[in-house]
């Protein structure tokens, strides 16, 4: 699906060169900001700093105008004043340049006509040459594959795509991306969105090979109907997560103001999202939780979710909040079946357990680790179940098994996943050990368990999951029934 | 109001002496950690350890009988097993102990008959005896002033008063409570609350001086009309928020096999909290950080919302955000007056920034904090504007103005509160610079500014405080008109 786009969006996310407009030897300069980053990056390819007052950035040579750099350019990144750009434009045609990012603002957004009118040229200028233009005003493209980053920093390449109208929030979804082991393929922010916009970057994810999920954030389109259709195709292929902005006015306001985006109705976004297919989610920590937890599940099968929410002292109230939650949340919290219950009594007495579902194992703590990873393994093993929650409160159990039990705990954690085959989701809620909490949330993202600050924000994200996977069950049987009625289509 | 309650209450909050049942010279044991604990938080009354084993624990004697401790005893901590509490309570009454309270777990909250008959001879015996009972199956008092905690740590004493029928939930109120500072009069998890229940500690801490903020995690309770007169009268006096656990019925199951609570509709408890002016909250971080806002809010005079999204690069998606989430969650966004916009484009020019609200000043990066310090003063001082909302995200702010820049922009916050007599609040968004962050979070909030992790928990909070004031003024209002009806009691 969309296999053209791969060719065509090759020069932008694997150009051979770039091409960095408005750097100086300044290095406060915004220009110079870019080429630092590219370098920083560990971009492999060359970089041609370009900018009138000459002289060298980073080690390069910085040339007074793109024409006379001397060899090929894919991509240029700009970062001009707004009434140099239809100039620059101009340049780049002679260069042969595949795509212009500008990092430039100061058009539709002002909403004032000449910013309006100058896109309109630029638009103009980009078809004649040829020449594809990502923006303006945004930070366009991360790709961490090929060393591509705005930050100047990179986080492990992986199966995440995002196209995101806004640079901020394209940027804070990198910067989580690092921090929580939400891999990117690649990701891009695309601003006004002039000639390329969420349509295309949408195609592209959808048709890479590199990305099994992506996700979005939105502030408007100049297209809807091809948005529409977009998305309706893309979220058939891959799961498609989507954060519209500016659903009440205010915000509308500010997305008027910040990607010259219209205001539309938040219901109809709602509506047009539900009917695409895509799951949509309302706020940056929702679309990285989601994110995080789809590349992660692996031997899904249904929705019954086993909760562990007290693995020693103080599980009583902490089991009751996460049955309330994960109920809200439209998650199943089925009864363990009667055998496990009774193997937990056997295990654990009776006094200051539950064993419903949420469990309490807490009495686990004064017969030791050995009972603890028994009494886990019970639940887990439980037909009833088909997702483990796992609240590991770290304030708790420092105390009582110091470093080397949670690490221990950590370990049972990770090769509880693989022994049961049954995805495991951690929640490890903050308090008074932050560096020690910091520790283990490492060990277990870079382990792939998907890791939550409440079980609130991870019950929410299981259900995003649970909501394509009932999705896409549903879409799959409609597929087949069309195929059905085809009977020249059939495959044996 | 309840000021009997106060010398009631004295020896349960400020004992001169306590005994803890169950100890032996083993520190593994329950009884043992108990006493540990009391040394550890500096207790400076008596500890008196009692274990059949006798022995010493903790540089102290353990008496092998509570009828052997030499001095009197106020209040006496049970880690013993259930079937010995009846004995345990004729000792008490021999030493005219105070108030007994029982960790011991094992009673109605295992949903068998014996448990509630041994609550019901528990009661008796303590009825006889005159002796309180705090429990069962709880973890009991926090009182960082007068050195008790059950967890051998101690935060910062100050306005926050809590009753919490889970002894895991009040331990982690406790533990955030020291990494954000929500600084606590006294705390207690009354368990099953077969004696003192939920009524009495939220009389007790209405009649406390020393608490101004009331928070409660409650389950179920044994006397509804009681619990309800209580909230009403309590929320008079000071504001009240209660998180009720087990709304579901999964939550709810969870909550009788937890304290021995029965199930009860969370729209009647929605319904109660509403008319007893009591704020209601749906999870342990909202419970926090309501209890965060309540005693740091100065200068409160409406819910006009100046939100600065941007301090630099990035600020449009985040304002788009912003502006949403506030909307959402009830406060008002007004745009900023025709003069201040006009004065913010003059300092900052057009392109890249939002002067509307929420505003964007990322323009000021370019030209020095400064710039930036003014921008914020120019939005703060609008008289649109009751409270203001400021994003500081490390990740973006770290490497243009260095950590030495950083500590300016906290200051400056700081400051900014006590300069312009409006309330601030701040989002700190977690990202890849977390020790950097935690700092400047630390610094912040014991300069009494609250802070959040995300606009998302920010609004919620300011509109928690908000619903209170408008509550509380409404009720002010019929207060004055019933005393108008009554000229004799007009106080000129």
């Amino acid at each position: 699906m969309f296999e053209e786009k791969l060719k065509e969006f090759e020069p932008i996310f694997y150009p051979k060169s770039i091409a960095v407009v408005g750097a100086s030897s300044n290095i406060k300069k915004i220009g110079s900001g870019w080429v630092s980053a590219l370098v920083s990056a560990g971009f492999s390819g060359t970089i041609y700093p370009v900018g009138s007052s000459g002289g060298r950035i980073a080690g390069l040579e910085i040339f007074p105008e793109l024409k006379q750099v001397p060899g090929e350019i894919d991509y240029v990144i700009v970062a001009i004043p707004s009434q140099f750009v239809l100039n620059l434009l101009d340049d780049c045609a002679v260069k042969k340049v595949k795509a212009v990012q500008f990092f430039t603002a100061g058009f539709s957004e002002i909403g004032k006509p000449e910013g309006y009118k100058l896109e309109k040229q630029m638009l103009e200028k980009a078809r004649q040459g040829g020449i594809h233009i990502v923006g303006p005003n945004c930070i366009g493209i991360y790709c961490p594959e090929h060393r591509i980053s705005p930050l100047g920093k990179i986080g492990e390449s992986g199966p995440v795509g995002f196209a995101s109208q806004s640079g901020g929030i394209a940027a804070k979804l990198m910067e989580i991306g690092i921090a929580r082991h939400i891999n990117y393929s690649k990701g891009v922010s695309f601003g006004n969105g002039i000639d390329l916009d969420a349509s295309d970057f949408l195609q592209y994810l959808a048709a890479d090979p590199k990305t099994t999920v992506i996700g979005a954030y939105l502030e408007g389109t100049r297209d809807g109907n091809r948005l529409f259709n977009t998305m309706k195709a893309v979220a058939k292929a891959k799961p498609l997560v989507v954060w519209k902005g500016g659903r009440t006015e205010v915000g509308a306001q500010a997305a008027m103001s910040h990607t010259g985006s219209l205001a539309s109705s938040a219901a109809i976004w709602s509506a047009m999202l539900r009917q695409a297919g895509a799951i949509e989610v309302h706020s940056l920590e929702e679309l990285a939780d989601t994110l995080l937890i789809f590349p992660r599940i692996r031997y899904w099968q249904g929705i019954g979710t086993a909760i562990i929410a007290g693995l020693a002292d103080g599980g009583g109230g902490i089991s009751v909040y996460a049955g309330d939650v994960c109920i809200e949340n439209g998650l199943e919290v089925p009864t363990l079946s009667h055998e496990t219950k009774q193997e937990l009594m056997e295990l654990l007495g009776e006094a200051g357990s539950i064993f419903r579902n949420p469990v309490d194992v807490s009495q686990a703590q004064s017969r030791g680790l050995a009972t603890l990873f028994q009494a886990i393994d019970l639940v887990a093993r439980d037909h009833v179940s088909d997702i483990i929650l796992i609240q590991e409160d770290i304030d708790i159990l420092l105390p009582i098994y110091s470093w080397e039990g949670l690490e221990e705990i950590s370990e049972f954690i990770i090769d509880l996943e693989r022994r049961q085959k049954k995805p495991v989701t951690v929640v490890l809620p903050p308090g008074s050990a932050e560096p020690e909490r910091l520790q283990i949330e490492q060990k277990l993202l870079a382990a792939s368990i998907p890791v939550y600050i409440s079980i609130e924000r991870a019950a929410k994200a299981i259900s995003k999951f649970n909501q394509y996977s009932c999705w896409r069950q549903t879409e799959d049987s409609h597929q087949k029934a069309a195929a059905l009625r085809k009977p020249d289509k059939i495959q044996l």
